[in-house]
């Protein structure tokens, strides 16, 4: 299964009205697919200007580790310095904090991340895991 | 003015109209502020991996010398090792075609730019164009 | 609004007096714009070839964050496995310690920063906070 | 003889002096040590974004091959592919067009290089020419 440019947009919507109804702070959410290609992307209005690479960089370390920055970053503080290097040799796409979420089809084949930066982690994630299920996907739920 | 995620949103949403309407391939399109950093972005099904930075590379360099890649690329045709040594110094960030496009507002200051890559120069630019007029938006008319 | 070259002269221009008139060390400043665009800059006599990265860093770091650098330093230094991934993900565009200063209009507006390198981080800031004061603007006050 | 940073304001001041007198589009001008290592900078109001990197390339460039750009404008188009490799083998630091104006002290020493875009390639240069003077040093006069 192939992430649809409409699944992506679903997920961007549900995860901003998520926001608002929660009164976060204003985000910025990417969709990547399984290749941690961009399909869709949206900074609301007064998101600073580095949640798009930080919100970026949660769903590329999430696609590329094949799993949530949530369980990246709890593995990162039992180990920086190899999660330090890990940094330096992906070109800097991994953030260590919560709010990279991996998107799974059914039958839990990974099919790309939802990335997004602009309040604290642990919100940052909620409003990921809302916009997933909002479009019938599947979140990482392992750890 | 600063340009908003809602009229971003409504660009993007014509663009992508115009190009189902023209029958055009497959499309990524990307808005920027006037700082050149993303407001939104979309890559429909089917378009390939490289239209993101194709996009955004048209969309930079049109706010970055605040003259869409129409223009730029008429003036790198007659100039082409100093635009070569422009898109080194630059880091890349813009591309030499057709289909980035400078968003002005009412008073012709400059809010940001649209960048579309995927069917021809002039295709992506006819699809930019339609996208900044639905948002009320003023695009480039000058040489 | 937008900063403009005269209020970014004024900026560096009173920083360096500022400099002066403590008795810091030769110092590097630069004003960024709203997109983090350089506007002004000046290294004085002495001060080391890399106080022009750190500057920039400092503020392109307050910028993209829109908080100081004082501020995201003790930040960083609670988790400093997440800040380093932004400092890569970033491309290195953001430096912890003081130093890094947004400017605000009167209505609270970003509108750009200050960076200063040269002495302490708290010396830098102290500086900096003196030249955004000198152009009449609005330097961050919140935490 | 090292550049100073009084001689380097002196230079962007009276680079700027002279565009205006000239009518020149809004410019950016940088002066570069004989480290290539940024001593100050200006980008007028509405000169666009890349003008920075424009400016500060044409200056690294003049330093780098201790030569006008004018100089090595002309010589890149009779040896583009050369040029073009020189261009990547220094991470873009060089920029073919007049612009780049080395400077020397009284006894033909390179101390640096003065830098500016925003209007032609041969404007940019007078402006930076006419900087040079202003300060008492010395332009490039051979090729």
């Amino acid at each position: 299964m192939t992430l649809t440019l409409l699944q992506a947009q679903t997920i961007v919507t549900a995860t901003l009205a998520e926001a608002r109804s929660q009164g976060a702070k204003a985000l910025a959410v990417i969709v990547l697919d399984a290749g941690a290609h961009p399909v869709a992307f949206a900074r609301e209005d007064g998101a600073s200007l580095y949640r798009f690479d930080i919100a970026r960089a949660k769903a590329e370390g999430a696609v590329g580790m094949d799993a949530d920055t949530a369980v990246l970053a709890e593995r990162a503080k039992g180990n920086p310095v190899f999660f330090h290097s890990v940094s330096a040799a992906v070109g800097g796409g991994i953030a260590f904090s919560p709010g990279g979420v991996v998107i799974r089809d059914a039958n839990g084949a990974l099919i790309g991340a939802v990335g997004v930066s602009g309040d604290t982690g642990e919100c940052d994630a909620d409003c990921a895991l809302a916009g997933i299920r909002a479009a019938g996907l599947v979140e990482e739920t392992e750890a």
